[in-house]
C-alpha cells in the first residue's frame, strides 16, 4: 500500500524530483494534416500531407510546440538522442508542454508524395560530420557536446532520411499551416531547413505565435529591394543568397517575437574548411535578416550560444549533450515572452 | 485540494473508469536498431535499420508487443484511427502492455534506404478500396466497419508511404531480429505482408514468443516437399504461392503459439471481384499453413471474426469502428496462453 501511494504521488507529479521519470499524458495521437488528392483513370493518390504525432500531458500550459524538423531528417530527431537520452520531445514534455511532432510532406511517415524522384544510396556521411559541425572529419572538435562511442555513432548517423520527390518549400509550408489549423495558436519550433519552411507558414497562418528556430540556414526572407549581396563561402553548398517576397508578406514577420539560436564553433573569418564556413555566411546572413525584421518594427533576436558561455554545440543541439541546458535557454525566452504559462 | 486528488487517483489508475482517458508512462524514446553501412569513395551511409517508437506503462505487463505493420503503411497505422479514436497503440497501452512500434526497413522514419529505387505518384486508392475489403468501389460493404464521413476517409487514404528501393523480406526480418534483441522476449503483431516478414523473424530470432498475425496474405512457408498447388484468383496480384523453405526452419514455426485472424467478406468459392477474391485465396491458404504447422507438432490457430459472430471487419481491422473489441479478441488468446500476465 506504501508503494502504491507513493506510485500515485509520483505519476501525480508531487514528488517532482522522482516525477521526472515519469509521464502522465492526458491523451496522445496521430493525424495527417493538409496536402492534396491526384486524379487519374479513375483512381485517385492522396499525398503532400503532413504527418503529425502528439502528446497532451496533464495540466499543459497554454500553447503548444509544433516541432519542424530539417533536410534530410523526419520527427525522430526530437525523440531520443543518439546516446539514448531524452530529446527535446520528452524535455519539454517534462516542462508541460503539449507536444507535436511532425514529418513534411514527402518525408518520413508522410511520404505519399505527389513529386516523382529517384533514389541513390549516396554515401554522404563525412560531408554531413562536417556540416553538422561535428568537427573536421574525422576529428571531432575539442569539446564538441555529441557522444564518440560507436553505438551512438551508429544511431546518429541512421537518423536521416530522404526525401520522397522533390523538396518544395511551398508544399511544407501549406502543411504546416494546415498543421497550426489543427493544433490551434501554437509556437514553432524549426531546425535548419525546416527555419525557412517556418517563415513562408508564418506568412501563410495567423496561429504562428512565436518562432524559435534552431540554426536556420536556408530561406532568409528579404522585402523586394532589400536584399543583401550573395556571401562567398568555401561551403559544399557554395555562395549564400536571400531569398525576396513582397513587403506585405514581410511585415507578418514583424508582429511575432522570433528567436534564432546558432551553436559553437562557427568562424567570424573566410576559413578553408567548407563545414565551418558554410556556418559563417549563415549566421552573418542571419544577423542581417534580424536586423532588416526590426529595422520593420520586428522583435527578433539571435543567441549564439557561446557569447551566452555555453560552448560545443552542434548543428543539431537538440540532441548534444547539453541538451536539457538548450532547452531552459528556450524556456527562459518564451517566459520573457509570456508564452510559457498555462 | 479535492481536484488535485481527484487527479492523483485518475493519474494513478485507480479510478479506473475516469483513467481510461489517460497514460501514465514510465518512460517512452525511441532507436533504430539492425542496418548496414555503404561505403563508398571515402563516405559512409547506414541504412537498412528499422525505427521503433517505445512506450513503457507504470505496472506493465512482462511481454512487450512489437507491432509491424504492412506493404505501403509505417507504424502510423498502430496510432489514431482515421476517424479519430484510439488505436492499438493506445488499446494495448491501457492494458499495460509495453508497445513496440516499427517502421521497417526503407519505410516511413527508416528510409536511408540502400537500395536505389524510382518514384512515381500513381494513383491506386480505388483498387486498394477493393483489396482492403472496405467495399467494392465506390460501394462500401454493408455494416462494414469503417467511418465513412469525407474527413475520416481523407485521413485514411493518407496513412500509405511507399517502400524507398525495393521491399525486401530478408533485409526486413533482419532489422526485426535486431528489434527483438533490444526489446528482449516479446510478442509479434504483424499485419499483411508484415505477417511474412514476422515468420522469418521468428526463424531467425528465439526471442519471439508468440505471433498474432493480422491477415497475413503472402510469406506462408511450407517446408521443401510439401507446398501446396498455386492458387488461382481473380486479385490484381493473381495467383497465390506458398513458398519453400528446409524443414530445419519451419520446424521453429512450431515451437511458439501462433494465432492468425481474419475479417469479414472473405467468400468461399471463386468471386468476380478481384478484392474479395484476393482474400478467398489468401485465407484458404493460410488454413493449409495452419494445418501443416500443426502437423509438425505446432501450436497455430486461426479465427475467422464471422465465425465468431464479428462482422464488418475490413483488412485494416486494428483501425475499425470495433478495433476495441478486436484487441479484446487478442488479449484473450494471450490470456489463454498465459501471454498476458505482469
Amino acid at each position: 500500500m506504501k508503494k502504491l501511494i507513493a506510485e500515485i504521488l509520483i505519476a501525480s507529479g508531487i514528488f517532482s524530483a522522482t516525477a521526472e521519470a515519469r509521464f502522465v499524458l492526458e491523451t496522445q495521437g496521430s493525424f495527417f494534416a493538409g496536402g492534396k488528392v491526384l486524379e487519374e483513370s479513375g483512381q485517385t493518390l492522396h499525398g503532400d500531407h503532413a504527418y503529425v504525432f502528439y502528446q497532451i500531458p496533464v495540466r499543459a500550459k497554454k500553447y503548444p510546440l509544433i516541432f519542424l524538423h530539417g533536410a534530410g531528417q523526419s520527427g525522430k530527431s526530437w525523440e531520443t538522442t543518439p546516446d539514448g537520452r531524452d530529446g527535446f520531445q520528452n524535455i519539454f514534455l517534462r516542462k508541460k508542454f503539449k507536444t507535436y511532432i511532425v514529418d513534411q510532406p514527402r518525408r518520413g511517415r508522410a511520404g505519399q508524395s505527389l513529386s516523382a524522384g529517384n533514389y541513390e544510396p549516396r554515401p554522404y556521411e563525412m560531408t554531413s560530420f562536417d556540416v553538422g559541425r561535428l568537427g573536421i572529419y574525422p576529428e571531432f572538435f575539442d569539446g564538441v557536446q555529441v557522444a564518440k562511442d560507436s553505438e551512438s555513432q551508429n544511431q546518429l548517423w541512421r537518423r536521416g532520411t530522404p526525401n520522397i520527390g522533390n523538396f518544395d518549400a511551398n508544399v511544407a509550408s501549406d502543411a504546416m499551416k494546415s498543421v497550426f489549423e489543427r493544433t490551434g495558436d501554437g509556437i514553432l519550433i524549426s531546425h535548419s531547413q525546416g527555419g525557412g519552411v517556418g517563415w513562408l507558414t508564418v506568412i501563410k497562418s495567423d496561429k504562428v505565435k512565436a518562432v524559435i528556430s534552431i540554426e536556420p540556414g536556408s530561406g532568409f526572407l528579404f522585402p523586394e529591394g532589400e536584399i543583401p549581396e550573395p556571401m562567398p563561402s568555401s561551403s559544399p553548398f557554395g555562395a549564400l543568397s536571400g531569398e525576396s517576397i513582397p513587403l506585405d508578406q514581410f511585415e507578418r514577420l514583424t508582429k511575432i517575437p522570433i528567436l534564432l539560436i546558432y551553436g559553437d564553433n562557427i568562424p567570424i573569418k573566410p576559413v578553408d574548411d567548407g563545414g565551418r564556413d558554410n556556418w559563417r555566411v549563415r549566421l552573418a546572413m542571419a544577423k542581417l535578416w534580424i536586423e532588416t525584421i526590426n529595422c520593420h518594427g520586428g522583435q527578433a533576436e539571435l543567441i549564439s550560444l557561446p557569447e551566452i558561455g555555453i560552448y560545443g554545440n552542434t548543428h543539431s543541439m537538440f540532441a548534444d549533450l547539453n541538451n536539457e541546458q538548450i532547452a531552459d535557454v528556450m524556456e527562459n525566452w518564451l517566459d520573457q515572452k509570456n508564452l510559457n504559462g498555462r
